[in-house]
Order: structure tokens, then sequence, then C-alpha cells
């Protein structure tokens, strides 16, 4: 992201300061991007500096609510990366501080930018698909290897990361399920750990999720398996689609299959259905597209700050930060579901959670193998 | 199947007796076979008759097990229509007399016809796929509209069927997938009993599987649902396998993936795999096909009893009756995980399924409008 801004991908935007407590990494920036930026190896003095108004805070998964409060206590707008953090404690204190600022909070939700699923999500809301059914989304298209989870101390360990697949790569989809179907009301799953690596943390997931309307749901992720699958499939009243290699097909029913199920004088013969190719324009953007979109807000708020307050307009954020807790939630209820072999009713008890997550940190005696690895990321996000 | 027999599509099998105890289907049958064959309203009758060396029992699920055992004990070849039954207790009974008697017994799962299948578990059998990680069916194309549950008076009660989707439509992809990858180990199961339609029985189903091995599967059926979808996968070692459309495609991976995963130093490069579209080749015999194995199995084990006990080949049937139970057993763990509340291991206690199914029929106040519909089964298989 670094290179990037410098090359002015976010327009409006500019590099001002780098922070890293790794030395190494501070010289590798300074060779990069010059003197012309200031480079921190302290957290606290660069939100203190005056140097920057903004901050992107990509660290490890647990000090993102920390460092958010931090830097919107401080004045700062503040976009966090994915996930919002470990556990949905934190991360309430950190929206209801950011609910008491009037600065723009984001989370790097990068994969909303991707014009499929806003597709999806406009199909939804506007009511063409109709009452929801059945959703299934199998992503297991997150392979890693044992050398991967051996490259970073921090990495898939309950103290370091506080979960595997559920928490680095899969937020994503856990986000877009809920983006676009809603919450579901409980959880039911099956997290394997330590299945397919030297982990302690899951790399293999199986959820089962029953929604409001008594709709049900399947949410299944690994980084064990390859060739992996991304298939999405929502079956509802007006037909069913399915999202697979980017591209969108709805099986449209010619009428309502819930009042036909009721009245035909059919036994066995379904609706009618007309299966449309449905057209996607745009491209993903990523996290440029996240940052815009942040940017883009902070201009907006600024100039929104400048009017009455009973004439300011709503702020529409892609990726609004407050967000984060609900696909963590429904991470930490897939967790909670396993550790207690039972269901998990949302909102999830954040304390029990919280508790149950250091007895685990507590009950590690998994000790690592680092190897120094310099990771390629290209592709990891 | 009358119709088949009479017209001569199973070799060497003559239809000789037709019974059913309403009189009205036994006219319709005289009209359109004419007086070459037996006709009787008693069961106990055509059995003592003499007039039949094999019968084909295609009667509610309930009287499977307790008419196999008559026929098999007056010494009858034995074709039961699928499910073996309603629960194992019975079914093992049925059994235990079927291993006593050198009688043929066999199970209409007409879909291990299904060149396709037969070429997955040929797949499997000889070491093509490796080690199983994942298997998914999603098998939710048995739509059925509540005139059809409205049709007869023994569907979809607990006392005359015993159950809904998992008893009466999926038996046969219940069956395939113990078939292609064994039973699990055990079962957490979810069915939703008249989520779609007024029915007391279930017609929604997920169902999460754990295999010895450490594998996971899921199934899912529905009637409720429009349009379905009809797609198994299965991740392996050697790659993944999809069945969609009745083809197979099998995404190879060009090394192994469980010992590529622990020694490369790769982090996030999975290993190449190459897309083969599998050749399937022979047709789906269906019913006709299951029918002309049971004859062609009497006639070789007739063929057999004339030789010295020491010099028999033992006879491999595509479908044998005492495999009835295994699918049973799984969707009996389906509706006791979710009775329960929780896990089931396999195989199931029968005593136990057996009282908690007594108790579901004691329970029931399911008062049926049942309507006089002529069914129009085409297609219903």
């Amino acid at each position: 992201m670094p290179k990037k801004l410098v090359e002015g991908a976010v327009t409006s935007c500019e590099l001002t300061c780098i922070c890293d407590i790794r030395e190494d990494r501070i010289e590798r920036a300074r060779d990069a991007f010059g003197d012309g930026i200031h480079y921190f190896g302290s957290y606290d003095e660069m939100i203190a500096s005056g140097q920057c108004d903004a901050v992107l805070i990509a660290t490890p998964h647990y000090d993102h609510p920390t460092m958010g409060i931090q830097a919107l206590n401080a004045g700062l707008h503040t976009l966090i990366e994915k996930p919002a953090g470990v556990y949905t404690k934190a991360v309430e204190e950190l929206n209801a501080v950011a609910n008491k600022t009037n600065k723009v909070f984001t989370i790097m939700y990068n994969q909303r930018t991707n014009p499929v699923y806003q597709k999806v999500r406009e199909m939804i809301q506007s009511g063409e698909l109709g009452e929801l059914i059945r959703v299934n989304w199998v992503i297991t298209t997150w392979f890693r290897s044992q050398r991967y989870y051996d490259s970073g101390g921090w990495r898939a360990t309950w103290e370091g990361e506080g979960g595997g697949v559920l928490l680095n790569q899969c937020p994503h989809q856990i986000d877009l399920i809920q983006w676009l179907c809603g919450l579901p009301k409980r959880v039911r799953a099956f997290a394997k750990y330590g299945q397919y690596h030297t982990i302690e943390v899951e790399d293999d997931v199986t959820a089962y999720f029953e929604y409001e309307n008594g709709a049900t749901g399947t949410f299944i992720t690994s980084t064990g398996e390859a060739p992996g699958t991304n298939r999405l499939e929502i079956s509802a009243d007006n037909g069913k689609l399915v999202v697979e290699d980017n591209k969108i097909t709805f099986y449209r029913n010619r009428v309502g299959l819930l009042e036909y199920t009721r009245t035909t004088e059919e036994s066995f013969k379904a609706p009618e259905n007309w299966k449309c190719d449905i057209p996607v324009t745009g491209e993903e953007t990523a996290h440029v597209g996240i940052m815009q979109d942040f940017v883009d807000n902070i201009l907006k708020s600024e100039a929104q700050s400048q009017v009455q307050e009973d004439e300011r307009e709503e702020i529409d954020q892609l990726s609004p930060g407050v967000e984060g807790v609900r696909g963590l939630s429904l991470s930490n209820a897939i967790h909670m579901s396993t550790w207690i072999d039972g269901w998990v009713d949302l909102p999830i008890d954040g304390n029990q959670y919280y508790d149950l997550l250091q007895e685990k940190i507590k009950a590690s005696d998994y000790v690592k193998e680092t190897k120094e690895v310099v990771l390629d990321v290209k592709g990891s996000h």
C-alpha cells in the first residue's frame, strides 16, 4: 500500500508517515520512499507527531482495536485491516469510541469492492431473490503450506493471532456472507485445529447457520485443500443464484416458489425457471478502492462539518469500521460452538468468548519452530 | 415395472403374479396384463401359491423387512424397494434371515446402475483419488409440492412412512455417498420438520459427517427448493472430483497434496493441477438394470448350488439387500442427531432409534387431509 500511495493510486491522499517497530523494515522503507516521509519506530510518537490526518493500521489482529482507539482518540481518521480484532469485546470498545468521534472509521474489507458481490447484494436488497431459503458457501481456495505457518512467530497461535483461517484468510467471505444475507440467529460449527498443518489453530471449518426466517446455511473453509472451490449458492423464493468463477448465474423462477409449493395442482413439477447470466460491470478496486472510499469520506465528512448539524448528510461508506464486529462475531461464534460443542446464539456473549480464548492461550503448549522466511505475499489477501 | 416385465425388458424373467390389497388396482392390472397372470389380494396367499420363485416388494417402507423375511423364509428370492425399512432394528432382522438362506436378496438402489457413480467408485477404489479430505453433496433436486404430500394417507407421516425426504426421495444419494466414501464415524445433523410443507416429517436436511481418517462431509437435501442442485464434490490427496450435470470433472494434483503441504518451500502456491474430463461409458439401466442383476444372480446362484460347496464362487451383486442397512443407519443417525440435539456415533443404537421413533408416532397429532389424486410418478424415483 505505501508504494501505491506514493505512486498516487489514491486521489487526494498523500503518504506522510510510516511506522514500524522493526528497524530493518524502516530502513527498507526509507530506501524505497526516500526522506520526504516521516519514519517512526513508535506508534505513540507518530500519533502525537501532527504529521498525519489519518492512519492505516496493518498490524497483527490483536492490536487493531487498541491502536484504533488510540488513533481515533487522537482525532485521526482510522482505517483498520481486517479482522477488526480477535474477540468482539475489544471491538465493541473500539466501536464505542468511533461512534463518539466525528472521524471516519473504515475497515479493509477489500472484497466488498468486487462488483460481483456488489451485484449480488443489490439483487438481494432490491427484492429480486425474494425470501431466502438456503445459502451455501464453499470457500476452500485458501491453501497454505506448513512453510507459510512457520514463517512468522505470531502466525497461527492463540496468543499471537487468536485463530487461523477464520481470522486470517476468510474474514472476507465471513463478512460478505453477512453483508449479503445478514447474520444468522444461531450457529453450530465444527472447526478442526491443526487438521492439515502443525498448528494449534483452525485450518478446516464447517459451519451451519440458522436464520431468523428459518433459512439455513453452510459455510465451509480450509487452508488444507487444493485445488479449492469458491462457490456461493443462494436459494430463494424467486430462484437460485450461483457465484462461481467470478460469474453470477441466476436461475429465475417464473413464479414464486413458496406460494407455488402450497397451491399448485402439480405433484413433482417445479416452477419453470430461466437461466440468466447476470451482467457485472466495473472492476474490483480492492485495497486501493477501500482506501479511496476512506479518503473521499474524510473529505466529505470535513465538508459536512462546515454545515449546520441538522443539514448534514449521512455518509454512505462501502466498508464502515463499525461493521467489523459483525463478521468477527460470526467467526467467534464458529469457534465457540466448537469449543462448547453446542449451539451459539447471536449476538454472542463477548465475555464468555474472551474467557474461553484466554483458556486456549493459557493451555497452549505449542512451541513454534519459526523459520526465517520473507513471504512473497502476492495474492495472499 | 410389471409393464416392463411383460414387455420382456428383463431377460430370463417372467411376470407370473401380481398382489395388491386394493381391489381396484388388481382390476386395473388385470385390464392391462390379462388373465395369463395370477392375481392376489393377499400376500400370504401369493407367497404360498407356488406360482413364483422370486418377489419384488414395492410397498410402504415399514413393510419391507417383514414381507422380506416372510418371502425369504418361504424360499423365494427377494428384491425389496428402497429404503430397506424405516429403522435398522427391523432391517437387521431381515439381514439375519437373508444371511441364513441361500436365496438372492437385493435392494432397488437403481442409481447404482448410473455409470457416473460407478466410475467415481472405481476411481476411489483404485486409489486414483488417494486419501479422502472432504465430501460435499448438495442434492436439492427433489422438489415436491403440498399436493404431492396430500396424495396418500401414509405419505410423510411418522406412522405411515416413518420419515420424509430421507426415507422417500434421497435414500439413493444416502446409499451412494456411503457406497463411494464409506460410512462416517459420527454424524451431527439438522433436519427440519415441515419446513416448507404442512407435514410432520423432514423436508429439509443439513448433515455433517466425520470419517475415521479425519475427513469431513456435508450432505444437504430438501423437497422445498427449486431449481435444485445436484453437485457432489470430493476433495482428496490427489485432487478434487466434481460430479454435476451427470459429468465427472477431476482436478488432478500433479503431486500428492498432503505430503506437499508438509514439505514444500512454497507458502501459498498449491500443487499444479490438471482439469480432466473423465470419460463415462454405458447407460443408466435403472430399475430394469437392478432387476436384471437380481435375475442373473438367481440363475448364477442356482447353478452354484449344483456344484460342491468348496468350489462355489462368491456372487458379486451390484446392490446386495444386506447393504440396505448402511444407508438406513446413516439416515436414522441424521434424525437421531436432530432429536437428541447432539452427536450420533455409527453404528447407531438401533433400540434407541426405535424408541425415539415410537415417541414421534405417539406424539403425532397430525391429521392428514388426504386428497384423492392419482399420481403421475414419471420421473419420481
